[in-house]
């Protein structure tokens, strides 16, 4: 039987390089994407008609209204989205748990459907300082799947999947092209239009621009 | 400046408890809910009805579709609930990474409230067999939540209380009766009424009628 992984899936540059990875490992893939109230709405439907693209087996939207609740510019209209600054600081976008809570969903799936393993596209190198995308949080993580799953419990524990955790931006860039990826058709900046245009201005063009210039492709992003 | 806590707060016996619990401990209380595609629909009404009625700073409902992923008896419609076995196997209500899932959604709206604990009312002696309600899982909640946040990156981490964890469903009730709560208006049936009526057969309503019984508590349960 062909095993079968969960991909934590936006449609962005680094979840559609765990999706390729994944595929390229011989998984049967079932991607997971959540309308949480993101103001980049562009998400959603990109990431949807990009994993049918990538012939996944299954793509899910799981609807989770954490939105409301506040607390982070990504989702909360009354704090705007920053311009990159460069510094170390945990920065307003941060939306807070949101990475334990994907993953939890992601585990609950992956119980679900047997599968055996969940794909996260965390990198601890080139990131915006979000704490849930560090080595020993990753690690925790695992830790807490092997108990709280009945796969867990009954010897067969559903691994946690990073392949980027320990690479830049540039690198996942490289991997991209060594697994075919067509990374024009990820959608990574916070500010998207609803056509999926980037604004150039944010982390995530920042570190996306920062990438391809890196690694001496050319950029394919469409800026507004 | 008065400490805060979020509650996991489905209006049942275990998480009034906890809600009690918490306000005899001098917090302001946040109660979360949530609408994750549950059969018995009650739940939701009455524990905003309950919550309101026990005056917490703010009830939150979040939605959050995992029941369309299916997988348990208690979302999913080609599965019944069963009734009460009393054997020792994950019985069909186990709702995958579902206290996982809870756990990080409270962890996210405490780092938002910037608030100091997440109460959850598992218990792991008069409980379903469920792996998510025991103390090395939790444990392991607890680490994984001292990296994954903001608070426990800048050193003041968040606190998973589970003041049930040690104590059986009797002793639970005894201790509501201390704290003045009125378990009437708890529901807890897997299979509820609109009306809140329990069913008197599936597990959760077996071991709340053995609690009272044990307590030498009148049982207050409407049943159908």
């Amino acid at each position: 039987m062909k095993k079968k992984a969960v991909i934590l899936f936006s449609g962005g540059l680094d979840s559609t390089t765990c999706l390729a990875v994944a595929k390229d490992q011989g998984y049967e893939c079932y991607t997971l994407n959540f309308d949480y109230g993101q103001k980049h709405r562009a998400e959603i439907k990109n990431a949807k008609k990009l994993a049918q693209e990538m012939e996944v087996s299954c793509h899910e939207t799981v609807q989770l209204s954490i939105g409301r609740l506040g607390g982070s510019a990504l989702t909360d209209d009354s704090i705007a989205v920053p311009d990159y600054t460069g510094d170390n600081k945990i920065p307003t976008t941060y939306v807070p748990a949101r990475n334990t809570t994907f993953l939890s969903i992601g585990l609950g799936w992956d119980e679900i459907l047997e599968a055996d393993a969940v794909f996260i596209g965390v990198s601890a190198v080139d990131y915006s300082g979000y704490p849930d995308c560090r080595p020993e949080y990753i690690a925790a993580f695992q830790k807490l799947a092997n108990l709280a799953t009945k796969a867990g419990v009954e010897g067969s524990p559903i691994k946690i999947e990073t392949p980027l955790l320990q690479i830049n931006k540039a690198e996942t860039i490289k991997l991209d092209t060594s697994l075919g990826v067509d990374y024009a058709k990820t959608i990574t900046c916070y500010r998207a239009t609803d056509d999926g245009l980037a604004c150039n201005q944010c982390d995530s063009c920042e570190l996306r621009k920062k990438g391809f210039s890196e690694a001496g492709v050319a950029d394919p992003t469409q800026y507004i």
